[in-house]
């Protein structure tokens, strides 16, 4: 595969020098009562939605990263879909089918902890899925994120974007901390290997995927204080654009 | 339909007398950090799973416990399932079809905002149906809320008792209210008139579909604080009854 010309090593996995954590978790402490009150007024609007892509290496810190910035929301209008290896029936259909099935209702915020992604990622470096079809997926992809903003969706896309060594330390302590044992499989030794591999690949999605109305963030992740706090500003920041407004009645709420 | 034997009258709406307000809500933070660990802990096991069934009369304030007792914890393994008017597709299948497919995986609690009784009750007060059709189903509840218990699903289900007077002051202040009004329907004042009706179905149900393993909870529910404390403490009792742990390592985890 050619040298994509995204660059992804010369973006930053840490905070920008004069961001300092105890600040940092403060103001993440206030985005986070913001957002109680956006995502209130989203669901009872009930005209919009919005979609939350998360991607990143294993061990990025995802799913810390989902219960930092998600908890405190109200659960009724948050929906987190994890998406795993396909299930036969999933296989039985084209790669968006499962993955549509799970996009918000009007109202609705739902995270995705892994995504349509994975099928032009994991599926590269296993040798899946050559150049040839990853390209036709970036098609299908980019046309169905703007199904989903036509149909009032606003999809905010992150990259957690861990360094090399960061990933190697952190699946090390997952070996060592008693609370962690469970996420430590055999191959976790190999997933620290394949980072190069994985770059490339993710370095192709952001090249091919990132359309203007749709942009990846590549949020630098090495420290779990300043990524939580970057996504929960981007999506505060978003929901203050879409603005929503509690309607008048429920007659005025569309159904 | 006879009267039966179960008298909902005679069960408090309000807490307590030794319960204070202020006290309360220490004690329920207290228990959702509580929560907080116990969820994790479930998640991590991945070998059963939490179903909270929620009903109770409009406007007995089953959103706001949802927001109160459950944001905090970790949406990735909480999801809320609200049941509203079946589809045309639901309604061509038999009444638990749609409720089945939104049962928790392991590892997972999820949160029935309404239920399958909506079947027993608003079914029977618009009189879609009727005593003996209720029999029948009250059998199929029962059977089906067996069989998810034995496939190592905790089933709690937690009545939301508000008094006639309390209800008639709730749909009232959504007129006056500006965060409220979008909830305000035309039928709210019809609502409140048929408290009675409403009390006679729920009262067959708990009559009903009480078994020894799976009892309804009557929550006291004037007071959004107690009713609060009340389904926390009672999750939290189940979980630290169910004492899920954290596997030694994901070979020993099932997927």
């Amino acid at each position: 595969m050619a040298t994509p010309a995204f660059d992804l090593t010369k973006l930053p996995t840490r905070a920008p020098a004069d961001f300092h954590k105890d600040d940092t978790l403060r103001q993440l402490e206030r985005i986070k009562n913001e957002l109680v009150d956006w995502q209130m007024r989203l669901y009872a609007e009930n005209r919009r939605s919005v979609l939350v892509v998360l991607q990143g290496m294993d061990a990025s810190g995802k799913d810390g990263l989902i219960r930092k910035v998600f908890s405190g929301l109200n659960p009724q209008g948050v929906a987190v879909h994890s998406f795993k290896e396909p299930s036969k029936d999933e296989l039985a259909h084209d790669f968006l089918w499962r993955i549509h099935a799970r996009t918000p209702a009007k109202g609705m915020i739902h995270v995705f902890n892994r995504s349509h992604y994975e099928d032009v990622l994991i599926t590269r470096v296993l040798g899946l899925v050559n150049a040839t079809e990853a390209r036709r997926r970036f098609a299908r992809i980019n046309d169905f994120e703007q199904l989903l903003r036509e149909a009032g969706t606003t999809v905010l896309k992150f990259y957690l974007h861990v360094s090399e060594e960061e990933q190697r330390a952190r699946l090390l302590e997952r070996v060592q901390d008693a609370t962690k044992h469970w996420k430590y499989e055999a191959g976790d030794e190999e997933k620290a290997r394949q980072w190069p591999q994985y770059r490339a690949v993710y370095e192709d999605v952001f090249e091919h995927c990132s359309p203007a109305a749709c942009p990846w963030h590549i949020v630098p992740a090495d420290q779990n204080w300043y990524k939580a706090y970057f996504v929960a500003a981007a999506l505060r920041d978003a929901l203050a654009g879409m603005n929503p407004q509690y309607p008048a009645s429920k007659a005025e709420r569309p159904e």
